[in-house]
């Protein structure tokens, strides 16, 4: 939850320019169409949804990208509409979308990914991206300045940009790193973020930086959960320009993991600080579990209860329907073993209430941020989760999202 | 999502007795003890909870239940404590209080069935409950008021009392059944109620009373769902007086089967058309899946998703979502075969919008009670679901139920 550095103070990695442009595709007169161009191309690395109902953008992209041998020259992305469940036109506005773009850049069609966030099911606006396609090729620069309307281009309902910068390496061997994401609603882990872009100027291959991507991404986006609803539009993106001249390998390749997984977290953090609704992240711990597997599955049991994320609503500290969660959840569970801390404070022993201060408990639970910790007592595995509460604003957002 | 008929409308089978007292359980002056007693005994079945975490009733009932080999005496139900988390104090607690009601009846105390429901984690207050006891078998009367009494009593968030009656057979054939059943919370298919009782004078054998009432269980209550939480304490009981001399066998048993159903398939309605903070039932419908399993569990990620409930509640006709769901719900769904319709109305062809009247579809999701038909173009499979829509309300009743 803390807040991201102001736009300037982001780093853009060498290689890269960026640019976005308001091209009316739902609402007037914000920023709606981005794009992330690397003028000598970038290895890449991209993750898509595991939704079974994919978005065009993910279906065209994902030929593209196979076509292109992991290198890429240009990221488009638009909000306000997800080109999802649009069928062949679907697929024929965004092939279009990116031949069109491509011609711009000079380059190939399958070198250009292209994503779309918003709502479902609803013709995207083509004709409008189309026509606002060569102002945003103009407005592509390799400032911060450029970054940063790109990650306000591409919010739909989050009520601020996400960013994240990282470094590693010093002087000659020093790498940068930028990331940007956005969330807010249809996040749970199973590729958790709905749109989330790292960019580098670290040189590396396509297939290193997938590993590299894929091990960030199961310690970051798929360790968070707002409201349990996995997009059909999730797009994980890595991509590296090798501008830096430094290579992915030896030392550079160990603080270069690091500072990968940092962006990620952060991005996440940013991703549930930045829920629909939300007043309390909370951070989940669960421990001596029997698997990871196990630990895991009680956390996504207990972060999509509506009572027990209704309770924290109400900075309530009604364990019992947390016991009552991870009871429900599949696992062998013993409740004669079962230990419940909110922060410090242990408020069930071995599966039974014990003595705690309620108005300490309910103090703690009023802050923006904190911990609760549950032992399975069954084992030495052990998972977290970052996850948040569900309030009346949620549902007045949600039950109103296309008005 | 019937309004129950007026209490003195249901008549009470023979050889039943019903009564209830405000013991201050949790609040002051309202009915929170209730019995049910059947003086020469009942033949009886008796589900519990698939919950891992089972309250003290469940645990002293399962228990007691076991060595009255499925005869009992009288059912004692409280509201306003759960008496779950409670550890060997509530065990006890809940024993003595067995004991001492079966004293009052003359009758081992293993043919009394307990069931507590309310706030998890709080010691029951098993002083007012011994001390309400005598009062509470004095108020024992086999009126349709008494019957009444008992409802009122297990209430919780419910805002209105849940019964349902029949009839099956004529003349010196009839047999009478009346159910009583409390929601509004914690609904889940897995044993979905939380409390259901359904008295009969019907004459039967205990085994096969059991093998009666699984079936209509697993047609009425395990196909609806409030809000995706299992309760520690559902508890659904048969109990058959045999008074009517009526046995169970040839058409007797047919009819009482089809009327049992009846009973079990209202009681379900009300609970959902009573789910806390709800505006609309909406009566899911999954057809052609490759197995009753693969359409259930469509139902079930439809019917959890917080985005599909949230647009239920302004009664948006947003399909998408409903489409992400099956998306997410871990079966092999060819997105491009789904139909989707909202009454008579199609919204969704093979995967893509087709086009429909928006404002047609708001009315029609405008009342209270609607249908949503899904198909998934796979196999000859179908299941149906009863649930509702997510609303602020929801939330508000939730983030405040210990305050």
């Amino acid at each position: 939850m803390q807040t991201p550095a102001s736009p300037t103070s982001f780093a853009v990695p060498s290689g890269f320019r960026f640019g976005a442009v308001a091209a009316g595709i739902k609402y007037r007169d914000r920023l709606d169409l981005a794009m992330a161009e690397a003028p000598a191309g970038a290895a890449a690395a991209v993750l898509f949804t595991t939704n079974r109902v994919k978005a065009a953008p993910l279906l065209v992209g994902a030929r593209n990208f196979k076509k292109s041998r992991g290198t890429l020259r240009a990221l488009i992305v638009n909000s306000g509409n997800a080109n999802c469940a649009t069928g062949k036109r679907g697929m024929r506005d965004c092939a279009d979308t990116c031949a069109r773009a491509a011609k711009l850049l000079a380059c190939g069609e399958h070198q250009v990914l292209p994503s779309s966030t918003g709502v479902i099911g609803v013709a995207l606006p083509a004709g409008r991206i189309m026509a606002a396609l060569p102002q945003l090729v103009a407005s592509l620069s390799s400032s911060s300045a450029g970054a940063h309307d790109f990650a306000r281009a591409i919010m739909t309902t989050d009520t601020r940009p996400k960013m994240a910068g990282a470094c590693s390496g010093r002087g000659a061997n020093s790498v940068t790193l930028l990331g940007v994401a956005k969330g807010a609603g249809m996040i749970h882990p199973q590729m958790a973020t709905m749109l989330a872009y790292i960019f580098t100027d670290i040189a590396a291959r396509p297939e290193r930086l997938n590993t590299l991507l894929a091990e960030a991404c199961s310690e970051s986006f798929n360790c968070i959960s707002v409201d349990g609803d996995t997009s059909t539009n999730d797009t994980l993106a890595l991509l590296a320009s090798g501008a830096s001249g430094v290579l992915l390998k030896g030392p550079a390749e160990r603080e270069f993991r690091r500072a990968l997984k940092d962006v990620c977290s952060s991005l996440a953090q940013q991703i549930v600080g930045d829920g629909e609704g939300i007043q309390h992240v909370v951070r989940l711990r669960i421990e001596r579990s029997r698997s990871e597997r196990e630990a895991r599955r009680v956390a996504a049991c207990i972060a999509t209860s509506l009572l027990v994320k209704t309770a924290w609503a109400g900075a309530d500290p009604n364990w019992g329907r947390i016991l009552a969660a991870i009871g429900r959840s599949g696992i062998e569970a013993d409740a004669a073993k079962i230990d419940i801390w909110f922060g410090a404070q242990q408020v069930c022993r071995r599966g039974e209430a014990c003595s705690f201060d309620e108005k300490t408990a309910h103090r703690y639970m009023s802050q923006p941020v904190y911990e609760i910790r549950v032992s399975l007592g069954a084992g030495r595995a052990s998972a977290w989760l970052l996850t948040n509460d569900l309030t009346a604003e949620y549902v007045r957002i949600n039950a109103d999202y296309r008005s």
